[in-house]
Parts: C-alpha cells; sequence; structure tokens
C-alpha cells in the first residue's frame, strides 16, 4: 500500500455535454432562455472526477477536505461539452492534492476554450471514516514534477491561511 | 436600480436532505456502504444558493466568477439535513461577493454541526452576458459591517493572488 | 418525548428554481414550449416540506396518512421560484397535521403570488413502522392558536368524511 | 373537438419500480433504512398520470386546478411496483375530473395491495393560457356511469367546500 | 415455480412523455434546439420495461443476458409519448426471450408511429447471482404462438452468430 | 466538410461510477439489496459516448439509427466504475459505425473485466432532420483497418438481415 505510483496510473478523463438541468432557467421579455451553465454544476463534477482520482491512486477511500480558490474563466453554455482531467498533483502522509483542468469544446466546431482549474486535497480513510497513510506518487515528467512543487508550496501557504484565518475568528 | 437594498433582502435559506445520490456508493466485505456526501454536491448546493441570492439582489442575470478557498470542517451522510444560509456581504461596482454558511442538522437528535462557509463572486449580467452596475448593498447590524469589511479585504487579497498566479504562469 | 414542543421549532422553509424537469413539454406550431410547472412537481415538494416538518417535531420517522384537497390558485412557471412554508398545525395522540403555504417569486420584478396551501396528516412510527405517540404542539402566536383550532375542525370533519365515504363503498 | 369522446380511449395505465430515490434515508442504530417510499413522489406519478389522461382526452394542454384529499390507505416501500390507472370520470364545460385508482404489487410474491385513489380536476387551456371547451365524455360502462355521478356529486360538494372555506377566510 | 405460465399474466404497458434531459441539446444559428429523443433513452426505457415482464414471469431476481440488434424507423421528440409494450416471447430451461414493442404517440393529434421493436434475453438468478429455472410459458394466441416459434428460431441463430463471432475473435 | 479525419480524432472515453439509481432494488429476506446495473442503464451510457464520437466526426447533428445485438459479458454492480470508449470504425456516405467497448473496474482492486462491445449506427443531418453526407474516416493503424473491414462486413450482413427481416414481416 504504501509502495510509490506514478502519476499517470490515476489520471482520470471526463467528458459530459451540458444539459438544461445544469443550467438555471430564466425569462427574457416571454421567451425562457438555458443558457449559461452553474457553476456548481461544474464544481460538481470536479469534485467527482478528483475524487476518482484519489481514489485511484489510494484505492481506499477518499474524502473531500478542501477545495482551492478557483476562477470560472469562460462562461460555459447548455449544449457544450465540458472536458475535466483530474490527476494526483502531491501526496503527503495522509492526504494528497489533485488538480484538475476544465475545458469546454463547441461541438459544432470543435473549438475549445479554458473554463479553469481547481486544485482539491483529498484524505483517504478507513470503513470507520478514519485518515490512513497514503501512498507516495512518484512524479516523472517534467510536467508532473513542476506540479509537485507547485502544490508543496500551495499547501505551505495553506497552513498560513489557515493559521491567519483561524486567528481572525 | 443603483439604490442601496439592504442585506436582509436578499438572504436564501435552504434545507435540504442528503440523498443516496448525493454520496458515493462503495463496498466494503460484501456490503453495500453509502455513507458520506460527496464534496460536490455540498459545492453544487452553495453554488445555487449563492447564486439566488444575488439574482435577489440584482434582479438581474449573475454568473459565478469565483468561489474562495473552502474547508469542508465535519464529514455529512447520508440521511442528515444540510442547511445552507447565503447573505450578500460586499458589492463592487459589477461584481458582489456572497457568503454562505452551511450546517449539518441529525434528524434523530436535532444537533447540527459546523460543515463550512464558503464566499463566492458573482458578475451581473445583461441578455446578451455583458457586466452591468450591481445595486449597492447596505450592511445595517454590526455583523453585517463586519462581513462588509472581510470581504473587501479578501477582494483585495484575491486582487494580488491573482496577479501573483499570472506571474506564475 | 412527551413534553410540549412550540410551532416554530419545527418550521421548515423551502425555496426552489422550477427547472424544465418540473414542466411537460408541449409542441405548438413547431416550437417546444416549457411552461407551466406539474401540479405533481409541487405536491411532491409540499410533501417533503412538510414531512421535513414533522420529523423535526417528533424527531422519530414519519409516514404521509393524507393530504387534504388542495387548489392551485396561480399557474406557476419554468424560471420561478417556489418558496414553501410548513409548520405544525395540530396534533393528536399519534399523528400530527402539517399546513403547507406556497407562494411563487418572478425573480425578474421580485413579485410573489399566492400558489395554494396544503394539510397533510402524518404518522409517527417506529423503526417497524408502528404508530408511536406524538409530542403535544404548544401553538403561542394568536395565528398559530387559530391555526391548531381550525385544523382541529378539519380532523372533526375528515372524521366524518371518512366515515361517509367508507359507507358510499 | 365538442363531439363526445368515450371513457376508454384515455385510459392511462403507468407501472413504476419504486427507487430509493422515491424515500427518505434514514438511520437507526447505524444502519441506513430505505423503506417507506414518500406520499410526495406518489402524488407526482399520480399528477403526471392524471394529467397524460386529461391531456388525451382534450388533446390540448391541460392544467390541474385541484386534487381532492387523498389516503395513503398501506405503506409503500422501496424495490415494490406502483401501478396506477387514470381515466375521465366527468367533464364539465371547461373542467373535467380524472380518477386515478394506486396499487401496489410486491415482486417477489405477485401480490397487490391498494394504496389509495385521488380525484384530479383539470382545465383545458389554449397556448396563451386561458380555458377552452372540453370534450365531453361518454360513459358506457355501469362502472363509467355510476363513477360520472359519484363525480358530478363531488363537484357540487367540492362548490359547497370551496365557498365555506372563502366565508371562513 | 416450474408449473406453466401464459404470456398475459406478464405483460407490461408504459407510456412515458420525452423530456429535454432525454435528448442532446444543440445550438444553430443561435437559438437551442431540444430536439430528437436519444436512442439510449429508448433502450433504457426498453431495458427496463422487458426486465419488469420477465421479474414478474420468473418472480425472482433477472439479469439481461443480451439485446438483440435493434433498429430506430422513425424519430422520436421531446413532448412526445412513448409506449413501450412487452411480453414473454419464448423460454429456455435458464433463460427467456422478451420482446418489447416501441410506439410514439404525437399527444396533440393523437396519431401514432413505430419506433422499433426489440428482443432481450434475460436469465433468472438467485441471491447469490447464479442461474436458476425458468419456469416455462404457455402461448395461447395464434399470435403468441408464432412469437414463440420466431424466438425459438432467433435463439437457434443467436446460437450460430455466437458461436461464428468467437471464431472470429 | 468531405476531407478523411482520422479515427483519433474523434475517439470519446467516459468513466462513469455506477449508483443506486442504475440499479433495480429487490429485496430479500427484509434486506434490500442494490446490486446489478441495470443493462438499459449501461446501453443508455452506450448510446451517449457513441453519439459524441459520432457528433466529433461529424461536427453536426447525429441520430441513432441502430444498434448491433450486444451481450452482457458479466455482471455490473453498484459502487463498480464503468469505463467507456468508443471510437469511429466505418463511414458509408450518409452513415457511419461507431464501436463502443466497456469494461468495469473494480474501484478497491483496480481489477477490470471486459463487459461487453456494441456496434451503433448513426445518420449524419442537417436541422431539418434530412440525412447529409458524411465525412470519410481515415483507419491508420493495423487495428483500425482491422475494424474498417469488420465493419464493412458487418453492415453488408446487416442489409442481408433487414432484407431477410423484411419478408418475414
Amino acid at each position: 500500500m504504501n509502495e510509490g505510483k506514478p502519476v499517470k496510473d490515476s489520471i482520470v478523463i471526463h467528458e459530459k455535454l451540458m444539459m438544461p438541468s445544469d443550467s438555471n432557467p430564466s425569462w427574457r421579455g416571454g421567451a425562457l432562455e438555458l443558457g449559461a451553465i452553474n457553476g456548481g454544476s461544474i464544481l460538481n463534477l470536479i469534485d467527482n472526477v478528483a475524487g476518482l482520482c484519489a481514489l485511484r491512486h489510494c484505492r481506499s477511500r477518499v474524502v473531500t477536505a478542501s477545495i482551492d480558490r478557483m476562477d470560472f474563466l469562460n462562461p460555459v453554455h447548455v449544449g457544450e461539452l465540458l472536458i475535466l482531467r483530474a490527476s494526483v498533483n502531491y501526496t503527503g502522509t495522509k492526504s494528497l492534492e489533485v488538480g484538475v483542468r476544465v475545458e469546454t469544446e463547441n461541438l459544432n466546431t470543435g473549438e475549445t476554450s479554458k473554463t479553469g482549474s481547481a486544485y482539491l486535497t483529498f484524505v483517504a480513510v478507513d470503513e470507520f471514516g478514519r485518515a490512513i497513510p497514503v501512498p507516495p506518487v512518484l512524479p516523472q515528467s517534467e510536467d508532473e514534477k513542476r506540479r509537485f512543487e507547485d502544490a508543496k508550496q500551495r499547501k505551505a501557504k495553506r497552513m498560513e491561511l489557515v493559521k491567519s484565518n483561524k486567528m481572525k475568528k
């Protein structure tokens, strides 16, 4: 369980057509509009895909501990395709960071645009919900190594932020 | 459209029973477990409730621009009640921050525990998706005034973070 | 379990955006219309909110025993907000009546209109589905006392109606 | 549009397996229970089936105007089959009454039990939501004639009740 | 359990309104279209109705073993009614064939058109998933006898096809 | 629109956790079981993924014309991961064949097993539903060329089968 695992073994790719139920309907001048996809639907997919990636890496139950700040760079619309790609960025002793890159594809033209990227922290837990050790990830490519270092720094920053937030309360 | 509006006019309270479909099923020793609620389901509800609050304040279409880092403080389970309370914290010229406090109620005992809190930024848009002015919020109570100031500082910090993130890329 | 509880301790407020899936689509002259919300979707929400209110009062499992006649006063449309408010009207020894008031908010203008009100009777049950005692409700305000008396009379009328229906069959 | 139509031309039969999502999950002594089906899920199906029956009779859009008091005679459980049968009982000039009989089948044994019956009133409307004439129903069998007379009396009673309710308010 | 059962005892009829969620949304020239129903939604309903029919015949758990080739003869649209009718065609010792006929009704006019027909094979299984004997079906009408013979021949052909496919791999 | 496109440009990979709502619940000896996934849920996903692949190849609306016979080789369970991979096998002038390979992954162990494979035929259509030319696919690898030839033969066989079925009716 504790031997290292390469990043590529737990990558998850998920493509989903955006449906009317992912969008808040609104009425303007007598016509029903089903346009922009809710941020919440996208966040839900991000957590699902990231959790599946964490589960594949740990092969144990995982629980979302936190999601980092995320910006929605471009609006997504009903009828467009959301493309999510999740990979393990970093592992600590009992938690791991998963990064998710989100793109949108216009299905008529094939053009894609960046929707955003998110960093989520998961904790591996046993059947009683107690934290258990996370198998170390082995970054191999230059990209994977860079992401590992970036995540390490994010974790350090997060620790500081958590502390400063706690003090503010 | 530009006259100030009090915080209480757009508060949204939402209570929802957590269902098996909000949880990832897993198998342990031959038994199916439907236990911990996915972070994604909670994030989806947070965005929905925050968006409704922003919509009530602006009375125009709104789009999620970003969600701040959020920690999940306690696990939520199938069969528990999620209680979300959203209110406008701060308004800029073309965006507003909505804060959402999330609690969980054990329906057998009535005990509640804090699940977390989230800050989302929305942009008010017209029917063509172009940003339009946001009516100013009028914080009245001490709490509302403190949240306004906190959000103002968060916005300043966010601006810095966005800049430093941009430079890193 | 048998001490009295005030009405306000179990009030449930629920606000939900009406979605295309709550409406039967129909075609007129080549155009798809997603207009009026199905009565069934509204009845479903009414029972959910009333059941949650009964559960909060009893802190035991509850089962819907009946729903009183309900009139739909105004049509509700996709993209409008349904606002439901449930409170305990009356408690007998093994059953209780919950009243639900339903309003609709036009999200563009903020105007609300009354959709209807419903009275549901629930039975508190143990884990084997057997009826158990219901904690008495303590109406406090004038409104709560009036609703208690109205519900008492409805119950008496219901008893008569059940009898006369049984005789007809 | 105004010529009479027999009852049998618009009968709707609907059979649906009851799913975990139709039941409120609850926890007892560490185990998750998914047992009794919510009244609201059953009411939703009743309105859907009745509306389809009204639509088939009128061949125009229809709107639920009211649902009569309904008693749930026996609990329904996840994994059981709900059997709904809707037929037009009565037609007035601009409204019609549809009756729905609900039974539950235990799929292991084939045994059925009565769940309840409901009477719903629908109004036929044009594309602008304005009431339009309803084609008269032609009851043929003894049963159909009896139901027509019963519905006529119910309508008369309903008229009285509406009046007395209005006076009370 | 092994005595013969007539075809009519397990017939299942299912009517369902086609919703926007059954159709892939697409954009043409700035307008959102919700038109043709996905084949997948229809296949899902076919399997559900056929499985219910098999379950009613066997009164034991059943598992889909295969679905025969199916042609979609006419497109189905959002807002139309899908009518499915499933009946047992043939029983072997441990499997049975269920036939499903699918029609579409235009709810404005009442006109129906054939959508297609499908043949599915199910295996009856015990609680551990092991195949158990299937009660023999007793075809009675000329139609039922013809369908029994056709299914018998299909099974023979299937056996050949399975063999030739296996050899190709 | 008519220039050839390589197979790899339209490959779709889709991974989805199987949920309780994808399985028919049943009761055995007092316990609720949520075990084997319905064939219909799998067929639905197969058609969705294949349709997305066809859409990506054609960049026009596509309609499912038929699905070939499919065998379910191994049961799939709630809590397992379904992995679908769709690619264009063959293109004719106005239709194309998409092949979908379905595997199941046990998320605790990482073991995968083959669930089945399906061949679907799609027709590319314009906004009025009329068939339009399909861009030719360019098989490049040995595998892609073999699949192209296999599909060509399947099409020929299908033509014969359609003819013989028509004559039987």
